[in-house]
């Protein structure tokens, strides 16, 4: 069996950097671990985004996303977090990262993070 | 069987609390009793807050929802009180309860109830 | 066979007066005659308001929306009609009424009526 | 306000008697009475049948299923009435008819009724 | 607060008792208990049968239902038990019970239970 | 066979005047021709608008209509003649058609076209 | 404008024919007139069918369907009389026709005709 | 991190083995390893049988698809496999295993896997 | 640019050769050219089969349908040879290929065939 | 096999250029190739735009749409290059393009673009 990947999100450039765009990328094969029970935790993830000057490579945000397999999350966090490795690797001008996780105790959770360069809180 | 739990709404700490960010849950297994006719009633109840400082503990939510099982409730004032319970336990920044009530009579109620801190008329 | 109900709406007090929340009601059983042919027509009645004293009680407003079985309506009319006993009846700070009519001539008519208590004119 | 029609089917010559196909007929607008409460019912009336000499006249039928506007019924005895009627008036080779009633008491009630020429019991 | 309904179930004359027909019912608003954990379970109960000489009376069958609101019982169990009081009451010649559970522990079931007057085996 | 219909609207008068409300109606039955190729072309016409002193009249909307039938019209052209000509008949304080028309060369067009009293360039 | 197509079908060589397989062809844009009122009638045309020596040209038949333009005809006819049609040029194994027409007096009408070369009476 | 649970299967006593009837249940929340990249694939399971006299205990049916998790496996064995074991623990008279699998290289797999008692060849 | 893929199929060892299975896969991305006018035409191609002693591999299938892209194909054949090549490749004990079309002319075709080994004719 | 057409888009004049209208465009069989691996990409591209003085003729942007089928392109870049060309063609008023990409690795992608001629950076 393979080693799990390294938490690392690649870039390529943007050929089209002078125009506000919008990106939306699905993603529902997420899954992590419930920090108190240990059990599978199963999600969603939608992520929008305007990027600047880089878009996030799809290869590593597919291997990005399946960093978090062994990984105690909860659903509120690991939703911030990705947030958050987005940022800092794309630099985008707006971005929304949605974590629709699956029911729990007979109730769902969707969790939803946005984040705007001009009015943005540092990180 | 055991006793019904106690009505009380356990929080965790909002580990992003300088963002606003929204968490939406839904239960479909809500049910309480018609106060005049004393037959039950069924609803899905809707949450979605922007969290200040706290988060709602998932299984408390479920207790929680679960304590109105042998209540007497008029659709409209539950939907009312569940708010009211909530913003108290939480604080929250911003906060809707929906309930989305069964068939009764040929007609079907749904009831949205919104809260805004800033706004808001004491509870 | 008992007789038509009289068009009378109850009402009942709102247990949340100093908060402006959303109650919805969808009646899908709506039939009147049509004043042209005498023919049935059927609809549903959507109604959505913003209650300031008063709620509707639901058995009344069954038994009214019930009342027009027998009655000649145009289908603009008859849902401007209801939302004009229903204002009357509630005196709500918002109210829509919706009246979405079955196929005739192979048209289906859906008609929106909203009112509003700062913006009104008198009805 | 005209009369209420008269409860007659009219038919029209099968223009291919000679091979077996089949008619299918959805009426969505369908009113009784429940002859206890006095209260309005609400269903979907569908009729499929192999035709022998006969088709049914499209308006008639509707004429038909309106006169059952003012008449008390139960579910299960309505849908009976139908299917013996058409027979009657159709002597068809197969037929049956579906009556999918609205909500009552939270339980949604579906009625199917079948005739076969050959192995029917006398109506 | 009323007391929970007894445990029976009403019939009513079937009044076409030559014919084999099928009546098919569905009570999205059914909830018992677990018997392990004592919290709620719910369920869709979905009935269909074809009557011989009696039909449920359908607000029996409602107060029948809400019979279990209190009771333990695992989801294999009442969906045979709720198929074995309607045989023993309705006696018809054919019924099949559908216990159609909300999901618990990420896993949703779904129990059918059929009986066959001419088949069947002493309940 | 009878004459294709002339192609005129009729109005009735609208009984609720001092009021803005929206009248909604769906034609999934329109037909043309294909001013290039002649072959037949098939859209659903929807018209919403907000009366001021007349409402169409739901007949000769549908006279209307066909009055298209054999008649070549570019998906764009027949669309906004249709508001023109809907305009002009019932001089609404605002209009929307749209043309949903079927898929020609792999390809669905939709036109919607909107008209306002207050901002409106001369038809 | 061009003239209508004349009512023929064209086929080609089916390239299996040592093999029973099923060629299923849905038209949407059918219309006719009603034989009584002359007014537009709509249907979606449904073709299955096992081919012998012979395939339908695809284009051959959008014009055969196309010939019905102008044409007064009852709903069960013309579904029986496109079988026929079908049958004589194409000479098929098995084939099924579905009319699947608009609503009409706020019923729904679907006509199925099927014929099977061995126990086919002659048409 | 607790650590994987073991791959066993507990049950339950059926409390009617007298009958056949049907347990269904749906895991939408599999996931496995491809054993030639070592990346995650997600399946949802879903399990059908007719008990004798056992019925799997759901929590152990939950922990016996976690223990999956790490593992490599192929789309149709995992199935198979899944079915064997359960038959094993269970000797049901009937089951059926579906294994719905997510895109891989654009392609949607699905595996059904049936076992009868009867019928069986040896596991 | 790459070459284009040969048109092969490869096959991994059935791992339960001892039980009738199914194995179902879905391919949406299926494109050819219409061999009378070069343009593009689009389908989805659904496989079903039972295996024998070989599995089709998931890549190599892919592949495979890839090389269809820049030839000419009539519906109704390309379906069969799909299914031809699969049963040379797989030898499966039954087969079923379905070619889902797109609209062209207005009309949709959708071509099923069936391979069975004990009843098939020499391909 | 003939030749893929050149890159070009022919207009014609806008019937109605004196009012702001929305023309909206799907087209599902949109496919070009991954500049990366050489592997067929899927797309259904879907545009909306408000003619100034023309609209796009509908072959020609069926034929411009084809001829990426044998080009390398990024998701992002191409649903750009796509605005950028229309807008060269039609300086519309406003313009989105939308390109709805088919998953691959297990994550969809969708771009959106938008033009505004007001606030329009140079293409």
């Amino acid at each position: 069996m393979p080693t799990r990947p390294s938490r690392s999100l690649e870039v390529v450039s943007n050929p089209h950097p002078d125009r506000d765009y919008e990106v939306a990328m699905t993603a529902p094969e997420f899954t992590c671990l419930c920090p108190m029970t240990g059990q599978p935790d199963f999600a969603t993830i939608r992520i929008r985004y305007v990027p600047d000057q880089h878009l996030v490579e799809l290869k590593s945000l597919k291997l990005y996303l399946w960093s978090y397999r062994d990984e105690g999350a909860f659903h509120e966090d690991v939703t911030n977090r990705i947030l958050n490795d987005l940022v800092v690797a794309l630099a985008p001008r707006r971005m929304e990262v949605v974590g629709d996780w699956s029911v729990r105790g007979g109730i769902k959770t969707v969790v939803t993070v946005r984040y705007d360069r001009v009015a943005a809180a540092p990180l």
